[in-house]
């Protein structure tokens, strides 16, 4: 079971190696909100996402010669970005579907990486069959127990940075994240997952009272487009009683349109999915309650979110 | 003169309407510097920039019953923006040279917007020519001592985020910013003015012992743009000791996207050009100095900013 415990130990081991991302307080009227909320900037981690804690958490950990992993593209950044850092050789698995501005910055880090298959699943299957090959380490996406902890790492930041936070918005593709941020805060708040409705893994599960497939589509397909939550944000999931919401695609791109309006912060689909469920009441504060969304990835084309004259 | 307890003053009258923007400490290594760095987030703030402390500073101290403003976008944003959340009437010049993307956001907020003139300068005097005629309150973009002092509390907040810090650098045009930060560290840390080298407004006017007119030009004109160093930022940065120090366009340009590629954060050439100086060694840290860069502007088009594969 993830402990309090292990989430220290991976803050330890990770420290010098991501950031301290900060958290800002908004206040009411921020993003059309009729309450304040404070918005811990993830994206501002190394390679643009939160996912750099979980892997170098695994690497330092295991301390493999060579590692392997598949990835919606977030995660293989991540990896390759800490293999590099590490002095260990790194190869990405990505189904085709991924994100060009996520490709591009995986081979800037050097990383072998093969695109294969249309979903996350597919890739996963072709890394599991180069690593029986190699014998190189797996990193996993979301379901290894040092991968969860690392994420974690993002809970403890937010709880030394937010004294008195009363809720967390965290979204959720394979429930790394939500389950490390859910594990280190035990209950003592409310964590509240989000997930598009066109890839609900961990609101499928909690229906069924375990994992399930889903299908899987929408904008936010790269990031939050596993096939099946992990085993292990899963369980953690449960046991502390997360409440899972699920919004639609046009609320989140409408939440990353706010982003970029209202802070100049350039979120992908991941990253404004649990700002969505506040600004359509997905998920409802009472008043007084202290909410705080993760903003947990920044790799998009900001192309699109300027208004041109 | 101008002194710390204005801006304590300005702190709690702009309280409410301005954000409290984060510090992120950054590991040494972060954009090629092989000493850590500290980076004030100013360009999170309302509008984009620091422009509304100011703003909101001079409005809520005058109550005026209609404001009028000349602005190279940034301080016209601020205006705009202020005048509405306060209900005051707000008409606002920019030169024809503006950036689009400034443009754009001022006719947003409801402001009546006039373009005139090549530069700054030329708005600011058809701006006055108005203002005889309507009887608006001008609120100058940064020669008048609410504007400092407003802006100064970019540094009050700088110092209650990161204790020890030793030197903070602050990109100059008229010098609001840096007078008022350096008026509320009075001398306490080391301030370092950074500016253009084709926009040389406080390096020329400490060479000549008072403001002088100078050119202006370059990638960061719409921002740092200033003909001629205001006297309140002036005589501030003779009394403290601000030292100053020059940078290129080039530079400028490449500290823009080092934020983006190891940040994500979209900075236009105006808040960038502080890093600027730290990566072509302009200012060069002692061993251990601690040192911060305040990030002041946000308002680009960041389409150019991403490595399309
Ligand atoms: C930006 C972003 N947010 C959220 C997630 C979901 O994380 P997890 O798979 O741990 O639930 C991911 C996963 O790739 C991501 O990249
Ligand atoms: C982003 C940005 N940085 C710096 C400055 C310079 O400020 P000041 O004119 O107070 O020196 C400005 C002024 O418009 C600005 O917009």
């Amino acid at each position: 079971m993830l402990t309090k415990s292990q989430i220290e130990d991976a803050a330890n081991r990770i420290a010098g190696h991501v950031r301290t991302t900060p958290t800002v307080e908004l206040p009411s009227g921020t993003f059309g909100l009729p309450y304040p909320v404070a918005a811990k900037l993830e994206l501002l981690q190394v390679t643009g996402s939160f996912k750099p804690r979980g892997a170098f958490y695994r690497m330092i950990s295991s301390a493999p010669r060579s590692v392997i992993a598949a990835s919606g593209g977030n995660h293989g950044l991540a990896v390759a970005y800490a293999a590099r850092e590490l002095g260990i050789d790194a190869e990405v698995f990505l189904p085709v579907t991924s994100s060009p501005i996520k490709v591009a910055r995986l081979n800037e880090y050097g990383a072998r990486v093969t695109l294969v298959g249309e979903r996350y699943d597919d890739a996963l299957t072709a890394c599991r069959r180069r690593a029986a090959e190699t014998g190189a380490t797996e990193i996993h996406a979301y379901d290894q127990a040092e991968v969860v902890a690392g994420q974690g790492t993002v809970g403890r930041e937010l709880d030394q940075q937010l004294a008195g936070v009363d809720t967390v918005l965290v979204a959720v593709g394979g429930g790394g994240l939500v389950g490390g941020i859910a594990a280190w805060f035990d209950g003592s708040i409310r964590v509240v997952a989000v997930e598009p409705g066109n890839a609900p893994s961990l609101h499928d599960a909690l229906r069924a009272g375990h994992p399930v497939d889903v299908g899987v589509s929408g904008v936010a397909a790269d990031s939050l487009g596993a096939r099946r939550i992990g085993d292990i944000g899963f369980d953690v999931c449960v046991r502390t009683a997360v409440q899972s919401v699920l919004v639609e695609d046009d609320d989140i791109a409408a939440a990353r349109r706010a982003f970029w309006d209202e802070m100049r912060l350039a979120v992908e689909y991941g990253g404004s999915t649990a700002l969505a469920a506040l600004r359509t009441g997905a998920y409802r504060p009472e008043p007084g309650e202290r909410v705080a969304v993760v903003v947990c990835g920044a790799n998009t084309d900001p192309g699109d979110l300027v208004a041109r004259p």
